[in-house]
């Protein structure tokens, strides 16, 4: 590495080069979910976990504005808040993973309350929340750039479930539909800002280990799904078994 | 102190009574500012430290945000944030601070850049800033009830500055009339929440400590400003002196 730092287009290169080799959808379980191969357990296990991510985000979102002194910056990022937690006329990501909870079989109540969350889910999610909360802004930013590689991953799930599944259709998976006009507007941002800001060497190769770290965050939640619901399939203790949390009328 | 936890009512008039006692409506620096008694240059003061406040409140708000797991909780507080950095629809009450500094002759470039600002003056407002990440919830929500003695001080300014300076008017004054509105909904919600959550003597003696502290806050603010502009009047190195941050206009 040499000191001077790379041009903003071989940058922004090198960072979409680290979605392309670690990002999620590169992960064994995703291909088993989007083909149609999990089972309806599995597929509760993955809603039941990844609920722990889809809640702690606004979180993570919170922590950053809280470092922010910028009242611009704050209002721009506000809205990722919004898109989550809902807002008068939009009822927000959380709202809309709890139907596909129902959707599946699950009781939104069992969900909505994280137990049955694996530890390495809550392990992977919280160092999410606190590197944001310790980290500098621009590691911050550098680290939600997985949103970059989410539309890809958003289009591609819609279309496998739909294909696969017979709980999919447009209401259990309006989450997904959502985040596919949602997320290009806060990566734009976040892209340019991350590129105006990452002006040294040292800066860029901050944010690219930002982005990475992001990358093993995600990884490692499917990691834990794929070890405990598929292979060797060794559900760690306290965690959801297949048979909890149903919705009654289906439990029945 | 009993391990009995106080009735509701008997808990509610033990925080009230902290406001009757403590708050910094009780300072003379208050006094002096709506009773007509200050210099140009003391409410310019006044108005470039206040802004210190203003500015941090949205990321006090957003640190308690992001550790609360509840959505509906994180729902309910984001308002205050949406208050302070404004929305769509309204301007925000740091917007309307910044014209309020522009109505005493600051250049708001100026005041927003909280260069001029007391060291005494941040040291007391990112003591709340942090104390709000660190705490319990509870102390958090607690020490947020000093709006419970807000409405009286505000409608006490609106009329004082009103009566006594030139520059007040309804524009300049905005910040507070709003204030008079938006204050009351967020402490009827944050009063039920500690008296809701204050459910043991402890509970409620670490409430009343947090309200106690936060009003530390506002009076150490204050007192930091009488002693720099007022008795005995002297600045603090790299704070603040007459004469600076004027609008270019006013300053010819």
């Amino acid at each position: 590495m040499t000191d001077e730092p790379q041009s903003r287009e071989a940058f922004e290169a090198r960072l979409r080069q680290i979605g392309a080799e670690r990002y999620h959808d590169r992960h064994p379980f995703h291909h088993l979910l989007h083909g149609g191969g999990c089972t309806p357990d599995q597929v509760r296990a993955w809603v039941i976990n990844r609920y722990y991510y889809q809640h702690s985000i606004p979180m993570k979102d919170a922590a950053f504005m809280s470092r922010v002194e910028d009242p611009a910056l704050r209002r721009a990022w506000r809205k990722r808040i919004e898109d989550h937690d809902g807002t008068d006329v939009n009822e927000g990501g959380i709202r809309r993973w709890l139907r596909l909870a129902e959707a599946v079989g699950l009781d939104p109540d069992y969900v909505a309350s994280c137990r049955g969350v694996m530890p390495a889910t809550r392990f992977a999610v919280d160092a999410y929340v606190r590197f944001v909360r310790d980290k500098t802004l621009l590691e911050a930013v550098a680290a939600s750039l997985t949103e970059l590689f989410a539309p890809a991953i958003h289009a591609n799930r819609i279309e496998g479930l739909l294909k696969h599944y017979p709980f999919a259709n447009d209401a259990s998976l309006s989450y997904f539909r959502k985040r596919l006009t949602e997320a290009p507007d806060d990566v734009a941002f976040g892209l340019k800002w991350v590129l105006d800001h990452a002006d040294t060497a040292e800066k860029q190769d901050m944010a690219a280990a930002a982005l990475t770290f992001k990358t093993d965050v995600l990884w490692a939640q499917l990691d834990a799904l794929h070890s405990a619901y598929v292979e060797p399939g060794r559900i760690p203790p306290g965690a959801w078994v297949p048979g909890e949390g149903l919705l009654l009328a289906r439990a029945s």
